[in-house]
């Protein structure tokens, strides 16, 4: 498949690489890579070894230095390799490197041009980085889906009302007309509800009114990382303060039909409470990993093996806006990236 | 592949449609299909919401009018949009609708054109659905096989001598050559023993008698719809009163190598009898599942991607006349399906 | 895919073909097929009933009469129908018959013409066959992998020191050369490792020694049959006594992707201990099972559906010299029988 290649891409949280799990490997964009610390930076390599094809996740790390489990040819995280146990080592030994680095808590690594890998162009996710850790809802599925499916949901909410009925709808997302637009390269959908009633989950923290206005934000960067910020606040008191709930959803491609889901929410509200944490995160691990994912797997096999949901004709509604403004912009970007690398 | 599609096919049973279940997803001929209670009637969707794929088996019905589990997009049984939650109905929103049915306790839809869908060429099962529910035993399996390899099973009984041996069988079919005829659309295969010994099981309900004979019939309605009579009687007693036992086997094809298997048993003796009932209910259960359906799949496997038993060659027996005689019936039917089709 | 055809190979362990299990079914170079006793002799039919197909692995046996569990047709072990109970045995009926035997505790069957199966070109395990039960270690794992990954894993054993560290490494044969021969039509290599400390396991049985010079040579036959021999001497003393451990490995495709791996070691030491024995059955077993198979099926993944590891462009070390010999005899011995089935 053809993937958007210079971009930045989520490949893990930053706690997934430990002293007792120094090698991580995942597939990206269909490439097989093994992701380790590097002093401070991230070592991220083809997973690959280049003398037996041996799985370099199955191997151990020592400063930096990564040696194959199969027969102990060692690669430093530039991807040349700095030991031969059979000998000296040989020229053309080396492997693929990708730029990788760590921010806002994850790993993420770079898939296109190594020269032009910028980590100012990581989207701004600092409202996960910067949460204290007793309100983070860190979360990873994967799905058996292309992202786009997945970018499709976030930004058509009114799936809220019908599909996550049970877990957190208001029911109020679907009967309003939501407004898009655009932000330099990302894509901004918002929703507003007027005079609504709080849930109960967050009645006890908005203060002694009964009714509230919600603003729904969805803010996409590409290719699947976006932010989803929902504010209430009193009905009619539009620059009080206000309870905050944001959550970043990152979509990276494993490969055309399966996706990497991360997820994590924060809030501005009960920071020290833990237990509404624990529950907060139980809640969003079940809307998504029973509602969302087999929804989203249903409509991938529906497609069978087709990937591009507009070219099997689907009937559009009005709450298809935002979502087909993305698949628009992500297939410019293509366009975009192929004249570069013609040129 | 090619189905026969001007027929009807059995697409579940009808206690299948429950007050806490009542919604039926199946695959039919390789179209994934909803079935939902319409008032007295049966509604019968295409699987698929028009909007975004969404399977609509995981929605809901309220007085036969099923609503999209996804965005909420709501369709009466003709499979015209009804109601759309973000506005107006879209004009072109409409699913495929095929007409479907009850009838001798089990759900039946047509897989052709609709103007040609005549329930009364259902084949007349009504020795299930009129008999007592004290002698019924329906069943249900999943078959990884083209559904003509279950035709020809039942075709050719001499299979219970060996396959059966350990279940139902009395040593006796395989030495018997069978007479087939052909009953208008229907094709019929009889076996006549004579002079045999009744089973442990049919002794005690068969009178005083030491020799009985055995008439066997099989009458087979395409596309895999049949009827197994066995009717047993004291030697030389040809116009006295019988045991009879009958089962209807309807082989719905799920796919080119799937295949839904619905069969139900009854008997005119011991009506009362609910041990027997269970006991035979379970003893038909193992021999087809443990039994019959091993050995069919094993068959489909061996004959790898191809569906056409007749293409592989195989070594025709005397037994296989009926099976054969099946085969080119269905050969024939779908060759003049296909010059209606292009007429 | 291309199979050497005109050699033996291991189907199975002799002891696999019991009273209780009399019939084994196992897929050689793609092709089923079912072995069963015939007297001191082994048949060995293609499995499956050229009447349906049916397995007849699943059937029964009768002094050499193998009888298809479907509709009863009897074959005798050369392959020729002996019984139809639906009447005369018809002309055509026969099923593809193998050459077989047993030999070294092993099945051998040879899958190419059948005038050309010499059992003196099986090739001499008698280290196994001849040792008494006490000492052997017989086990058995499918692997999915192409056969020649494993042919290479043992002609290059420098992997021992990374992928079996925690079980028998020994830390010395990466960083000895080995030396390459050819023997009429098989190929040894040789590790030559001197002045080695006695590993714990095995110094309690080398004498008061505290230095050892250990031999390791792997001898392979076409196309993958392989005799590993450990040698260990007290240091000098070349001519003296030797404490000796033989493995015999039997590499037998049984698809392009998956190889039935047959192994057993044996020694010349503490013949009586059946604590030792068991020992180093469950450190065989986990070595294989627990590093070797992942790996090597790692591997084929990592090469996709790729059968030619040369194809894939490694990079080659040193210490491939063995493994690439291997592979090249292979391609030459290809060649040949395609040259001989074209004159």
């Amino acid at each position: 498949m053809k993937y958007l290649r210079n971009r930045w891409y989520v490949a893990g949280w930053a706690s997934e690489l430990t002293a007792e799990a120094p090698l991580l490997g995942r597939t990206i964009l269909d490439e097989p890579i093994v992701f380790f610390r590097n002093g401070p930076g991230i070592g991220a390599l083809r997973d690959q070894c280049p003398h037996r094809f041996a799985p370099l996740r199955l191997g151990s790390v020592t400063e930096g230095i990564l040696q194959c489990p199969y027969h102990g040819l060692a690669f430093g995280a530039d991807g040349e390799c700095v030991r031969n146990p059979q000998g000296p080592v040989p020229k053309a030994a080396r492997v693929r490197a990708y730029p990788a680095c760590e921010a806002h808590s994850m790993l993420w690594v770079w898939m296109g041009a190594a020269e032009m890998a910028d980590p100012a162009r990581i989207p701004d996710f600092s409202c996960i980085g910067a949460a204290p850790a007793t309100v983070r809802t860190p979360g990873y599925s994967r799905v058996d889906a292309h992202y786009e499916l997945l970018n499709d949901n976030l930004m058509d909410l009114s799936h809220v009302d019908f599909l996550h009925r049970s877990t957190f709808s208001q029911g109020s997302l679907s009967a309003v007309r939501p407004q898009v637009s655009v932000q330099g390269e990302a894509i901004r959908i918002l929703w507003n509800v007027l005079d609504a009633e709080p849930s109960v989950i967050n009645k006890p923290h908005i203060g002694d009114v009964k009714r509230i206005d919600i603003d729904t934000e969805v803010v996409w960067h590409a290719a699947g990382n976006m932010r989803l910020s929902i504010t209430m606040r009193p009905t009619g008191g539009a620059s009080g303060p206000a309870l905050l709930i944001q959550g970043c959803h990152m979509m990276t491609p494993e490969s055309a039909t399966s996706t990497h889901y991360f997820h994590c929410g924060t809030r501005n509200f009960a920071v020290d409470d833990l237990a509404m944490t624990a529950q907060r995160a139980k809640i969003a691990r079940r809307a998504f990993d029973e509602e969302d994912k087999p929804m989203i797997e249903a409509v991938q096999r529906s497609m069978g093996a087709d990937t591009d949901l507009l070219g099997c004709h689907p009937m559009l509604l009005g709450g298809d806006g935002g979502a087909v403004r993305v698949r628009r912009a992500l297939k410019e970007m293509l366009a975009a990236e192929e004249m570069l690398r013609l040129s």
